[in-house]
């Protein structure tokens, strides 16, 4: 398994998308708290990708990448590794294209995640919980299926995707100072530069990280990409590193990178389902979380915040256990 | 306690109602499921009035009750009994025009109810939890304080409010076959009515309602008012029973009352909540639950269904007792 070579999208990679994956998915609702500004002393206006097809925003990029293959290259399908929401949004691409998707994920992934999966039409090949496993499981399925690798987030198809969110955010809010994105591998915040620095380049980007899983902090500060091991954080979705084409995007438009205890993240995200009634995952509420507990920050400003998604076990919810 | 006077609201008060209460309440939106609507065979617009001001359809009437007093009325302020959605929605309106707002709540009520009520800056008064102690603790508050009493439902003003929902739906969503609502009360209800019976009288209206909590059903088939004595059930919004006035408006156009078991709506819940991505309340529930169990009477149709509310404890939601 070889990654991609660095191709750099472009705002018109964006544009293209944008009009590529319209049919498939949905131009999200923009909402705001009333309670959550006065608690905060921010304007802000919260991008609701919970309400997305496969509830994330990750099916932008997946259906940009699949949508964007030849007829000869989408008969062989997609291919990808990943027990969570670009899973889903790939698996949701490839049956609206009618192409196979083949998706690795550890044996010990929820079941819950698995029959996801599985109800949109991917099939599941297992491997052990370790990155050699993976990587030769994969290895062996893109063998077998010629099956077009799609990764996660450092593919310029995939952050070309992720890069409509802002666009739309663009046109449904008026003179935003900052926006606030979580960040994992650094998908969501490579395609909300890419859009920002073109479009908008007075527009303020910060990502917001769990203290737990702070590779892409260090990393920011130490001005090259540090990989942690195994980071433990009930923001699932942020567990990974980032790549070289992420990099390249936080390193050069980032403002800073903000991080939040564990505690901080569950308490936000209550703090959203209780106020602005909305199934938001741990993922989501990192941002809010930040703006909670930087203040001075964002106060009188106006400022974006991207709601990545909804994907959560409603049986086992974090406030709710130990 | 004597009960207003059998005035019939008329749709120049509904839309006198929607004038007066518009700085103060959310226009809400409309969303749908694809999943939700294969599952059916209908095209459900689902109203969301979790989304609403104090997270429930409640405040639409009490705004225009508290904002058609007069300045000498409004000095004396409102009162009213309710433990529930009522309750917060007044206190809502009372702190936007800045008059008291005094609740009477019998002691029992779950204490996050309580804190809501003083959140929104309404003033408790509580009774034992029986009619008798309810009907004369408010009886002393009332005469102590001079202050409205804004029945929960039972009020013409309300129930313009209320209509104000169903006027918005028209709006929101062409060649609506059907719309279904809860019925506890019938302000809902009666609202609905009011609005669909004027501009379209086309629109099928159907009430639902939890089996356990079968009054309004059971009134409907007798043809006139049969009231539960104390009816459990987890739509604990859905609890109080039919009066003369919303008596009037369920019998005059509702097509059919429908009834679903606690199972029914506690699965039904959790479907809107895995599904639509939205924190909606046990009684929300029951309308998609009513068309879930008689798809029969919506295939092919296109139904507005009315997501009443989104106040729930998110401590302790029902999927997890037991």
């Amino acid at each position: 398994m070889k990654d991609a070579p660095m191709i750099i999208p472009t705002i018109e990679d964006m544009q293209t998308a944008r009009e590529r994956i319209k049919p498939h998915v949905h131009v999200t609702p923009v909402l705001t708290s009333s309670f959550i500004n006065d608690l905060t002393g921010a304007e802000l206006f919260f991008k609701c990708e919970n309400f997305q097809k496969a509830a994330a925003f990750k099916v932008r990029g997946a259906c940009n990448a699949v949508f964007g293959l030849t007829e000869a290259e989408a008969a062989r399908g997609v291919a990808t590794h990943s027990s969570g929401n670009h899973a889903l949004s790939l698996s949701y691409a490839a049956g609206r294209r009618g192409i196979p998707c083949h998706v690795v994920m550890p044996r010990t992934a929820p079941q819950a995640k698995k029959d996801a999966v599985v109800g949109y039409g991917g099939e599941i090949t297992e491997c052990a919980p370790s990155t050699s496993s993976r990587e030769a499981v994969f290895a062996d399925v893109q063998a077998r299926t010629g099956a077009d690798f799609v990764h996660p987030y450092n593919d310029p198809r995939v952050i070309a995707g992720q890069a409509t969110c802002s666009a739309e955010l663009l046109e449904q809010v008026a003179r935003l100072d900052a926006v606030i994105a979580p960040i994992g591998g650094g998908g969501m915040i490579s395609g909300t530069c890419l859009t920002l620095s073109n479009l908008a380049p007075e527009i303020e980007i910060f990502a917001a990280e769990p203290e737990q899983a702070d590779d892409a902090a260090r990393s920011f500060r130490a001005g090259h990409i540090i990989a942690d091991d195994a980071p433990v954080t009930v923001a699932d979705g942020l567990k990974v590193p980032l790549k070289e084409l992420t990099w390249h995007f936080v390193s050069t438009h980032v403002s800073d990178i903000l991080t939040v205890t564990e505690q901080e993240i569950v308490d936000a995200m209550r703090l959203m389902w209780a106020r602005m009634k909305i199934v938001a995952e741990p993922s989501s509420a990192v941002p809010l979380a930040c703006v909670l507990k930087h203040p001075e920050l964002f106060r009188g400003k106006r400022v974006g915040v991207i709601v990545t998604g909804g994907n959560v076990d409603l049986g086992k919810l974090p406030w709710m256990e130990g």
